[in-house]
C-alpha cells in the first residue's frame, strides 16, 4: 500500500497529454459516432452476459436520491430536491374532492451528477474538443448536441464485473488517497479468477462508499479518495471495456498524481478513449454477496435516463447475479 | 371494436367498489408490506427470464426527457425542465481556466409522474387508505413514508411481455375512447401464443403513442385514449403479473366507464391489488421486433430512481430480447 | 393609426447599427460602470419625486405569479412553479406535531424573465458586447459577472410617469403590430400635460395585457404586440430617462421593423444606451386611476431581487399617487 | 442585559395561549379579511409617509441572493439556485446565430423563505386554525387559499422606523441568545426620539446580521439569537404597527422561553394578532445612516412578489430617507 500522498506530483501535464494521445480513439467508429466505448456492447456480446444470471438476486446500486446525499455545493451541486404536487395530506383534507380521485405527485429538482450516476461523453472536455473530436461548442445553455446521455438509451447493459480491490488486500476499505496501479488491477481480478472481456462494464470497489454509510459523507464530495491511478487509463483501455463505475465521487484517486491538470484520468478516458464512466455506485451488499459465492460477474443493466441535451443521467444501475 | 363512448356510464362508483374488495390484497405478504405485486418477482422467476434473452437486442422504451414532452401543466405536471450548471461555450470562453479542467455540469427539474414513469404504491388513495391499508396521512409534504418508490429498487426486472392490442387486430392504433375487455386480452396473448405467468411485467400496447409521433402529442395527456376496461383488474389480478405497463398516459380507457370517479381502474389495482403500474412506455420499436420474429417475452429490466419518498419514478425501461 | 404589418421592413440592420452608434453612452460614467441610464437616479430627484404622492394609494403593477401566466416554452421560458415544502393539510393531519409548530414553507420555480420583471443590462447584446463596452463572455452559467441586477438593488425608485397610448388615442388598446414612433410619443406626454424629465421613470401602455385579461393571453408571449418602433431609441435617449417598462411582453413592435436583427429596438437601448427595460407591467388599475384626475406622474418603487449574477428580476412594481 | 440562556423556561404554553387570546384580532377587519394589520396601512398613512424622505437617499435591505446565503438545508430550506437558459458564452460560440439576436435569460429556484422576506399570514397557524380564523386545511400543496402573499400586493409601504436597539446600548450587535424585552423596545425608541404610530413598519435591528457579514453565517439559519422576547407581541399590539421586520433569521430570542412551543412569539402575532414579518433584513447600512443624522423614520417600500398561493416572498425592501 501506498504512502499517503507519495503519488502527489509523480505525473506531469505532459504525461497526460502523452497517455491522452496514446488512448485516443477518435475516428474508431466512424467520424460521426456518439457512444464511444459503449460501442463494445454488441447483441452477441449482451446475448451472453444474460447467461451470467445464475440466482436471480437483483442487487440496486442506486444510493438514495434526497436530501441526505454527499453534496455540499461545490461546482452548484445540490442534493436533490423533492417537493410534493399533491399529497395524502390534502386527499384526507378534501381538497382533492373535486377530482373523484384522491392522488399523490411529486417533483424532483437534482443536479444530474449529484448522486450515482452516469457521466455522458459531453461531460468532460480537453482542448477545445469532446469525444471523437466535436468543438465543446456543441454544449450551451441548451444542453449537448453530441454525445449526449441520450444517445445511449440502449446501451448501458452487459456482463458486469466487480473489481473488490479492498477485500483483494483484505481491508475494509482503501485509504483516502491510495492510488490503484495497473498492477493492484491484475492481481485483483486475478485473485476473483475473472478475466476481463471486451464490452465488460467494470465496477471498481474502494470501500470508500461503505465507509461513508457508517460515518456520514464526510467531505467524500470532492475530498480526498481513494481511486485510479493514471496509469489504470492504458489498462482499461486495452480491455476494451465498455464502462467503469466506481464507490467514489470521481473514479480517480484524490488528490491527483498531479496539480497541473484536475482530475487528468478523467481527461483521458472521456473526451480521448470515449468511455463512459459511472460515480457514486453503492457496491456494498454486491461485494458481500460477491464474497460470498466467489462469482464476480453478473448481468448488468444501468440504463440512463434519456435526458435531451443532457450530460449524465442519475441511474439505479441492477446486478443480477 | 366498441363504438367510441358506448362504455361511458356502463359502470358505476358501486362496481369500483366491488371489484376493489374483490381484488385486494392487504395482508396478503404481512401486515408491513410495501411492495404489492412486485413480491411476485422473486429469484427464480428472474433467473428463469434471463433465459428470454436469446438475440441480446436491447430495446429502450423511454421517451426524451425534455421540453418536447406531452405535458401541458394539468395537475401541475410540466415538461422536464433542463438547465446546465457548466457548459462548453463556458469553456471556449475561458471561463473555467481557473479550474484546470473543462467540462459541463447539468441540472433536471421534473414531475416525476410526467414522461415514461412508474407509478408508486402511494401514488393513488382509495378511501383514505393506500396499498396494504396504510393511511394516506403517510403522505405529506416530506414525500411518502410507506409505500414509497424506494422500497422498489432491486424489484423491477423479469420476464417481460409485450401485448399488442392493435396488431392482434389488425389495426395501426386502437382509437382513442376503445376500451379492452377481458376477451380482448385472452385473445390477445392467444393470438401471440403466450402464456402469461405470475410474476410478468405486463406491456400493453394500444399504439397511440405511436400516432403522437406521427401526428404530435395532442391531448395525449390526459384526453381520450385508448386503454383498460375496469374489468381488466379482475384479469391480471387473476394472472397475478407483478406489473403493468402501457404505452398511454393512464392505463385504462379514456373517458372512463363512470363519471363518479375519475380513473377508477386505477383506484382498483394500486391502492386494493398493490399493482404497481407504467404509463407512457414507447412500446413501438419492440412491437415491431416482437411481430418480426414472432416472440412477445423478452427480459425486462426498469429500475426506478431510489427518490427519498418518490410516490413515483421517470424511467427507461429496458427490453431485451 | 398605421396600417397592421405596414412598418414591417421599413428599417434594415444598418439603420439599427446607426442608431446603436448615435446613442451609445459607453465610458459616460466611467469605465467601470454598470447602470448606464440609472445613473440618471439621484438621490435629489428621488426626493423630488416622493412629492408626487398626493392620495397615497398603491397601485402594485405586478402580475400575479403561477401556472396561469403568459408563457408558452419558447427560449425556455415556462410559467412559475410553486411547489410546497410544508402544508396546513400536514399539519391537520399530525405530521409536524413533533416540531411543536405548525406552520407553511413554499417555494418557486421561475425564469427571471417569465412575467413582470426588468431585464438588467446584461440581458441583450450587441456585436459580442454588453453595456459599457464588457465582453459578453463576462456572462456564462454562473451568472453575469458585469452588469447584474444585483448592481441596480437601490436604484429602481423615482418619478413614475405613465404614457397611456391608447387613451390618447381614444382607443382601448393599441392593436398587435401597432407602432409607437416618437410624434405619438410626443402627442401623448403633451395630451396628459406632463413634462418627461431626466431621470423618470417612463410607463408605457398599449393595453395589450388588459386585453389578455379579458381574452386570454394566446400569444402574448412573443407573439404580435403593439409596441416601440425602433426610433424611439433616440428620442429616449434625449429624454435621459432612467427606465422604460410597458405593458407588452418585449417593449417594440411585433413584428420588428426589420426581419434581418430580431428586438432591434432592444440593441440599441440596453447594451449601447445602457437602459434598463421593464416588461409585462399590468398598468390596467393605473391607468384608470389617472385618467381619472388627470394626474399621470407618481412616486414610483420597483427593486429588482439581488440575485446574484442575475440578468433580470422578477418585480412587484408600486406606483404610488 | 441578561445572561445567556437565563430566559429560557420563564414562559409555558399557558403563557403562549393566554398572550395569543389577548392579542387575538379576528373578525376585526371583517370575516373575510386576509389583511390583519396590514390594515392600518391607509392611503392617508401612506401619503404622509413619503414627506419622510428628505436626502431622497435609497438603501437596499435585501440580502444577495444565490448560493451564498444562509440556509444549510433544514426543513428543506435550500439557498438559491441561480441557473442560465441562455449565456453570453454560448453567444460568443454563435449558438444563437440563427436567433438574429445574443442574449442571456436566467432561472432560479428558491424556497420563499430562505433570504430576505416577507412571512404571509399563512405561514404559521395556531390550534388548526390561521388568521382570522381560517382553517389550516386551506393550505394544501396547490398554495393558501386563504391569507396568500398574493394579497398584500398593494399594501408593503408606508413609514418605516428603524429601531437599532445594539445602537442603544452601545455594543455592536446584541449576543446570541439575548432577548429584547418590552422596556427595552420603550428605551429604544425614546432614545431615538422617536414615537412609533399606527401603520408602521418596524425595523429592528439586532447587528447579528452585521456579525455575520463579517465572521460567516455559521448557524444563522436556525441557531441561537438575539431577538425579541414573548411579550413583545402585546407591545407590538398596542403600538398597532403594520408590520415587523428583523436582522435575524426568525425575529425571536432564540433559544425561545419555553420549550413547550417552538417559536412562541410566531404563534401569538402571525395567527392571531395578523401581523405580517419580515426576517433576514439587512439593517447595517441603514443604521449607520441613520445614526449619523440621528433620523430613524423614513419611507419604506417592501412590495412582495405576487406568488399564487404564496405563504411567503422573497423581498428586497427599499429605505428611502
Amino acid at each position: 500500500m501506498a504512502v499517503h500522498g507519495a503519488h502527489v506530483g509523480t505525473k506531469t501535464q505532459h504525461d497526460v497529454e502523452q497517455l491522452a494521445l496514446a488512448c485516443r480513439k477518435w475516428g474508431q467508429w466512424g467520424e460521426d459516432d456518439e457512444l464511444g466505448t459503449l460501442n463494445y456492447v454488441t447483441p452477441e456480446r449482451v446475448a451472453a452476459a444474460a447467461k451470467h444470471v445464475r440466482t436471480g438476486r437483483i442487487i440496486a446500486l442506486g444510493i438514495p436520491l434526497g436530501s441526505s446525499g454527499p453534496q455540499r455545493g461545490w461546482l452548484g451541486r445540490i442534493n436533490p430536491v423533492h417537493t410534493m404536487l399533491a399529497t395524502g395530506t390534502d386527499a384526507a383534507a378534501g381538497l382533492q374532492d373535486h377530482l373523484h380521485l384522491t392522488y399523490a405527485d411529486d417533483m424532483l429538482t437534482l443536479p444530474l451528477q449529484c448522486a450515482t450516476q452516469w457521466d455522458a461523453l459531453s461531460h468532460i472536455f480537453y482542448q477545445g474538443k469532446m469525444w471523437n473530436g466535436y468543438d465543446v461548442r456543441l454544449v450551451g445553455s441548451g444542453g449537448a448536441q453530441k454525445n449526449s446521455i441520450l444517445t445511449t438509451r440502449d446501451r448501458l447493459a452487459g456482463r458486469g464485473v466487480l473489481v473488490d480491490m479492498p477485500r483483494v488486500s483484505g481491508v475494509r476499505a482503501l485509504a483516502p488517497g491510495e492510488p490503484t496501479y495497473n498492477p493492484d488491477l491484475d492481481a485483483a481480478v486475478k485473485a476473483e479468477g475473472v478475466t476481463i472481456e471486451e464490452g465488460d462494464f467494470l465496477l471498481i470497489r474502494t470501500g470508500q462508499l461503505g465507509e461513508c454509510k457508517t460515518n456520514g459523507w464526510g467531505d467524500y464530495a470532492g475530498g480526498d479518495a481513494p481511486g485510479l491511478a493514471l496509469e489504470t487509463a492504458e489498462w482499461l483501455n486495452r480491455a476494451r471495456v465498455a464502462a467503469v463505475a466506481t464507490d467514489t465521487w470521481g473514479a480517480e484517486v484524490r488528490p491527483n498524481e498531479t496539480v497541473e491538470v484536475y482530475q487528468p484520468w478523467h481527461h483521458v478516458v472521456i473526451p480521448n478513449m470515449g468511455l463512459t464512466v459511472g460515480e457514486i455506485f453503492d457496491l456494498e451488499e454486491l461485494a458481500a454477496a460477491c464474497a460470498q459465492d466467489g462469482r464476480y460477474t453478473f448481468f448488468f443493466a444501468a440504463p440512463a435516463l434519456p435526458v435531451e441535451g443532457g450530460v449524465g443521467s442519475p441511474v439505479n444501475p441492477l446486478a443480477i447475479r
